[in-house]
């Protein structure tokens, strides 16, 4: 099995508060292809010791791959220390620079004069496109052993790597078939999820199971790496029946697919529409339901209502309910539900109120407590938690989990 | 000034899903004590690997500070790979294994044999207690510079890093006051950033300058070393004012406050309020306005009108600008901004409406084509931008920047 390392180059990555995350994605494209990493390193802007460093990678790994520090700036320092480590010159290459500039005359600018350094190439490299930004990457083949120089964005990385490093590593490396079991399930909590399914995969070494949890959304994933598609296909099918068995209709997906995507896939399929009111959430409900290309299709639109007055002129909750129930009420709820539906004509309306925290208009509903409504052609249905009030954001994030959960068991 | 760098130990940090976050919260401790961290490293469990890994280190920094892998087990190589990189033995340290064994019998455990291990110490090294397990860390000094052995468990090495190492760091090194000048920055690029401040801070040794930049939101950090707080901030009040001379009101923070925040208190100090209307957004710049506490206060709520038809219904846009210009207008935002103002009664209303891909409603306007409009007291104003078209998500977020940037500019 071939041995990579990874090296992110960045000074503001040694700060205590930024994390680099683009290795955490490539280790697992690279396990995927069958490549172990076995170290991985950040340096600053520092010329010299990213050489030392890359020189170091090269001759213990058989693949490194480097990301960032291809900017336009003196600090971006990795084009000069690859070259240092191989001790290969830099030639600059007119079409980068052509394309570099098109890219700023179609955003109606002018290119920087300091743009051109990013058409410096490697004596010996292979130019690697980059679709999302200006810094192309190189892929440098020393005998074997191969460096890749890949931009620092996130974006622009993995959609160069997917593009142009992958089918040249599938190309050199012997076939490994790998296959994910990627489930997601919504409704119990993450040591409750742990707890029903450790029985099953700690009798498997192979596939590897991860468990995820994000703000009430849980992930798990079995992979399988064999030496043929059925031998993979089989061993997930074992586990795909015992893990049904004792999770049942808490799975949402066996692809892998997000909350809002099967939602979405499930009212364009019965030809229905979606609107929302949100209180609470203010907005991050639609966002998510948004972030699906094709969301239009179904989804008409919504209502923030975050203040008393709004909820009763633009859906319509009358003034008794709020005064009698409060705006984080059940009986609140319904009615922005019922308010949008009906004002929309949508077929389905979600809504949420509740209280995220820290201030609360007024209302004598706990921080952390959240009714979530769905309307529908049928009638109204509501649903109350109370989260641990720790946290704004996860409190948002949670109730549009929470709703999202509600509309797809009705659907 | 010192240098740093730090040394995470182990196998399992090597995964897709696994971060070092012992390097932050260290970053954190020597940053303070005048400390730069200038490499990270995670490596496996692999003593000739992680021996090359701190022969470098040592070589290259005044400090290396190494976690992890001070385990009874074989798979445990950190005592061993510090002696290799040494050249030193290591001795059995008959004390700690007694203290070792006390520990397991205060727990009712017999100390298995292998835990044995952990006695042993790199000739020369001061013992570093440990009051959270059974590892003790090693201090080791080589003439100058110093390696540090800490243990893995983050309780573990935050108690030992505090008691132990701290008070040894603040004796060997000079006394150190840092202060950070944070500017935002907003309605550029970053390489146009950089060009206009970078005459500036080239200029300086001390200030470190650290640009980010994040979906069309730049942040500018100078970070001043000083020997006291007077000197620390003229040093900054000398930069701020050469920066504030050639960015002007580009800036919209001096303290690194977000936009959203920057925007809610001028509201709130000017009592107002605000409302948006969002097509192409979906949700999403009422969810970063939202994501501010209190923002209740100044924030009435808003219309996610998706559909072509909601923007006429909710909005009031009428069905002739629709079929005239398009629902992605300069004529369609502005009507939806005055729409949004005067429904909600806020005194000002931000809409967005663009084509973020990949899917148009019937629409012609090009795939990253975004307006912006803002209506209020004094009227309605609209801005324009075409993005490269390459990700939905980041177009949605540059508009919302946009918007937000508009109306600070407006308040």
């Amino acid at each position: 099995m071939k041995n990579a390392e990874i090296i992110a180059v960045g000074s503001e990555m040694l700060t205590p508060t930024r994390v680099d995350t683009n290795s955490l994605w490539l280790t697992d494209r690279l396990n995927a292809l069958g490549v172990e990493v076995v170290a991985k390193y950040v340096v600053g802007d520092d010329r010299g010791r990213l050489a030392g460093t890359i020189a170091q990678s090269l001759a213990a790994s058989d693949l490194v791959l480097i990301s960032g520090g291809l900017g336009p700036t003196e600090d971006d320092v990795t084009r000069d220390a690859v070259a240092l480590a191989l001790k290969r010159e830099q030639l600059f290459h007119a079409p980068i620079a052509e394309a570099i500039e098109a890219r700023f005359i179609r955003m109606n600018r002018v290119m920087p004069e300091i743009n051109k350094r990013q058409a410096m190439v490697i004596a010996g490299a292979e130019i690697l496109s980059n679709d999302r930004g200006t810094a192309p990457g190189q892929w440098i083949d020393t005998g074997g052993k191969v460096v890749m120089v890949l931009p620092g964005p996130p974006h622009e990385l993995k959609s160069m790597f997917e593009r142009e490093c992958q089918p040249r590593l599938e190309n050199m490396l012997p076939p490994v078939v790998i296959r994910t079991l990627a489930l997601r399930i919504s409704g119990m909590s993450e040591s409750e999820l742990d707890q029903t399914i450790s029985p099953i995969y700690k009798k498997y070494e192979n596939p590897v199971t991860t468990v995820l949890a994000h703000n009430g959304d849980m992930q798990v994933h079995f992979r399988a790496r064999c030496a043929s598609v059925d031998e993979a296909e089989a061993l997930l099918s074992e586990i795909r029946e015992q893990v049904d068995e004792v999770l049942g209709t808490r799975i949402y997906s066996h692809e892998g697919e997000p909350l809002e995507s099967v939602v979405g896939r499930k009212l364009v399929a019965s030809g229905q529409t979606l609107a929302v009111a949100e209180s609470a959430t203010g907005g991050a409900l639609a966002d998510r339901i948004t972030s699906v290309a094709g969301s239009s299709a179904y989804f008409l639109g919504g209502f923030i209502t975050y203040s008393r007055a709004l909820k009763t002129l633009l859906l319509g909750v009358p003034l008794e309910t709020l005064q009698a129930h409060g705006a984080v009420s059940a009986e609140t709820a319904k009615a922005m539900a019922q308010g949008a539906r009906e004002r929309s004509g949508a077929d389905w309306a979600l809504s949420i109120t509740g209280n995220a925290g820290p201030s609360t208009d007024g209302d004598e509903a706990p921080v952390g407590s959240v009714f979530v409504a769905l309307a529908g052609p049928e009638g109204v249905e509501v649903q109350h938690r109370v989260w641990p009030a720790s946290d704004r954001q996860r409190v948002r994030a949670f109730a549009g989990q929470m709703a999202l959960d509600l509309l797809n068991r009705n659907l």
